[in-house]
């Protein structure tokens, strides 16, 4: 239950070497990557047509993937290059899947490779920005990739599950709003004259802003296909305009959330935040990037938990509130743009 | 293949309590139970009618079960009392379960709740009574609930399994006798002029009468439905009257098993002694205790690896023997009231 | 996929005693394996015929197989002998395997018993004689055996796995030759002028002979059924004859490798090296031992992961090249005797 004709984050841009390569399963595919000797990724099923092995076991030489129990050589686009004293020439040719390098990630396209369009990767403002700065990681999750939809794109369980660092009464109690554009869901709730959550008033002080005063919170949740969603946060001194405020006022970020699913039930979650305020402070990053870490755990173990008791519950329906809006509407894109790539047509533009 | 109209032990008292819910299967159904605002158990559906996280990964405020997610409350009749900016007439109603706590433990009705019958709760004459003390234990045990009754209502395994502590060649040498009465089965041994084994001979001691004489020893298991088997052990002076001799001549006591089916492959077994020697004596209370729970880990081992073979011989028949006649007419009373049940009668009485 | 009327190795000899049982799965059967008084091995179905338990769980007492549960005896014919207070004509019979030990291992037979032929035990010249040494050990793989069959029969693959101990490329660059006699599969190489592997060029210098030469270098698989392979491996120096060179010019010993399917992905494989230089030297049989285990792990480690990579790719073939014909042909010997044992006919001989 899973697009398939489309770009997923499959790696951080660094964990791709021309040393070893890597082995992740995405849609139920196993690949491996690698970079070649032009420092290009690729990406083929991990699987030697030798014997099975999984060429994720093997070693990167010169910028070619070889197989580490016969030495079997394959190149970027799947077709056997060498092998010790073998003719290769009818070897099987592996599936070589459309790959590109962007925004600081490895996207593959796991789908039908005829129909991989590089001009349907997304773009994102603040990479390569040196007003920006981003940090992240990456959690295996085993829960349906759109428990995780469902998550992000309704923040009220920040009271709850984050109630320690960036969860608020007020996100309970202020109404969101849900917008569907195209194939874009998007969910915006606005918090005014509130007290900073203990983050954002730190963020206010770091950013050299004045702290522990009320403050405008405004949430912009951007849900697009297949499973990505940024998180416009931020807050400014109240009444100053809040999403709008001057620079001199606020402090924001984006949560970047990209999600693969690996199969029906597991995903790569990869997350981070992308802010713009003191940009150069290495350490802040770093300690944004732990904080958010130990965030994001507790959902992962909220949600590894709730998909587990669904299946123990195999004849509940699950409700669908308002707040429940943005997760419900991502879901609909999904199933629209699945029924139309199963009946072959093109996929989001 | 279990009864589910009727009353099985689910915790001990001491394991619920006001502050964290507690989430345990019974009979295949995931259960939380917790303390509401007047101290009574509650015990309802661990799934969140919203979106189906465990109840127990929550909290409970002020008596009421509060979701870890999103924060709704749901009451201990299965309805929810309200949920952060939410209407929640709507929401649908999750199982509470018929629930009683006696005797030190929280009993639960898994089955039809209109067939809860308060009257059909055992009653045990040793709970309340200062003349006696209890203490025992909790074991999850992967296999099949009837193992374990099978191996209460035969101790000739005591000589086997239990050969250091609580076994003696006497056990295998004297025949038992196995009575039914109504859904009620009762295994009885008695071994005249015997040796007493380790464990009761310190008994003896404890209780400061003779050590190191002869001494007959008696052994009365009695399984009643579902799965409840209360054992009377004792040991008198050889010659002055067995189970009726006169206290000063004897100490017994009674061995606890309460068996709670799991699934069809688990349980979990509530064990424990009450004794009516030195009930004050909490030292000696906790060195049984330690004792008997070392005593029961190895029955665990036993039924385990019984379990997993039985599984990996699926065509062989186990044979019934006379000793094994304990378990198997317990057996027979259960699949009695097991058609009853389905067949849509009352239960046991 | 196995053969069952047929001798497998079931144990090391020293793993069979005369105080514990061990208990270990052949031929998807768990077995038990005892000495009896004289010494000699028992193997039986581990089930008591009683309640289930494995055998394995209990106790050898003066020679006798004793239940840990409730103290059933039984023989090496499988027949109950004895149990406390009960008359045990009745009981069923379990199965008593054909046992043989030879060679220092215990041999099962998991088929039909009535076919078992003594005769039909492979013979090994380098047993009990005083000019040669054995050391080796067991590992449990969780493959299908004939994986290991195939990476037996074509040592094209040391050059990968083992490039660091006995790979080297002439391997590769040297042209195999298989032979099929009768149920037997030969594979020879034989390298000339070469550079010892450091191996062999260190066994070179233990048995005294000059070190750091070109040497002529040998392989011969010789695949039997069901799945048992010994390779003699050895070096000469260059021109002196190869493997017909004279014993002041030559090292060699046999790799004994004889793999027991345990279930239908998994194998016990008892691996070890037999050689005819410095027989009594035991620091030097302890030192092969510990590298010969190192390396077998590296197969081990390749062997699971191609296992579960076949599974995950169950749509794909692997290819059969002509490194692989020692492979290929060993599992049609297989494959034919295979459905002679199911037509009802007599075994290999």
């Amino acid at each position: 239950m899973f697009l398939t004709d489309t770009w997923y984050v499959a790696a951080r841009s660094d964990e791709v070497t021309a040393d070893h390569p890597l082995g992740r399963t995405i849609c139920r595919k196993p690949i491996v990557m690698y970079r070649d000797a032009t420092g290009a990724v690729a990406a083929l099923d991990d699987f030697c047509p030798h014997r099975g092995l999984p060429l994720s076991m093997g070693t990167v030489r010169e910028g070619l993937l070889t197989c580490g129990y016969h030495g079997l050589v394959v190149g970027r686009d799947g077709c056997t290059v060498s092998m010790p004293a073998q003719r290769v020439q009818g070897f099987p040719r592996i599936h070589s899947f459309p790959v590109l390098e962007r925004h600081g990630f490895i996207w593959i396209w796991p789908g039908e490779a005829s129909r991989a369009d590089p001009s349907r990767m997304p773009d994102y403002a603040w990479q390569g920005n040196p007003a920006w700065a981003y940090g992240g990681g990456l959690y295996h999750v085993k829960a349906d990739y759109r428990l995780m939809i469902d998550n992000l794109m309704d923040l009220t369980h920040e009271t709850w599950v984050h109630a320690a660092s960036i969860g608020q009464s007020e996100i309970d109690e202020t109404p969101c709003e849900t917008m569907v554009e195209g194939d874009e869901v998007i969910t915006r709730r606005l918090m005014q004259g509130v007290r900073a959550p203990h983050f954002w008033n730190e963020a206010l002080g770091w950013a050299g802003l004045q702290k522990d005063v009320p403050v405008d919170r405004w949430q912009v949740c951007r849900f697009t296909p297949p499973s990505h969603i940024l998180i416009e946060v931020g807050v400014a001194h109240a009444g100053t305009g809040g999403a709008a405020a001057p620079a001199e006022h606020k402090v924001y970020g984006i949560v970047v959330d990209f999600i693969t699913p690996e199969t029906d039930g597991s995903m790569w979650y990869f997350w981070g935040m992308a802010r713009n305020f003191c940009p150069n402070d290495e350490t802040l990053t770093e300690r944004i990037r732990e904080g958010q870490g130990a965030i994001f755990a507790q959902d992962l173990a909220i949600l590894e938990r709730q998909q587990a008791n669904l299946a123990a519950f195999p004849d509940r329906r699950i409700l669908k509130l308002d707040i429940d809006a943005g997760g419900v509407r991502s879901r609909r894109v999904i199933e629209r743009l699945l029924a139309a790539e199963q009946a072959g047509a093109p996929g989001p533009t």
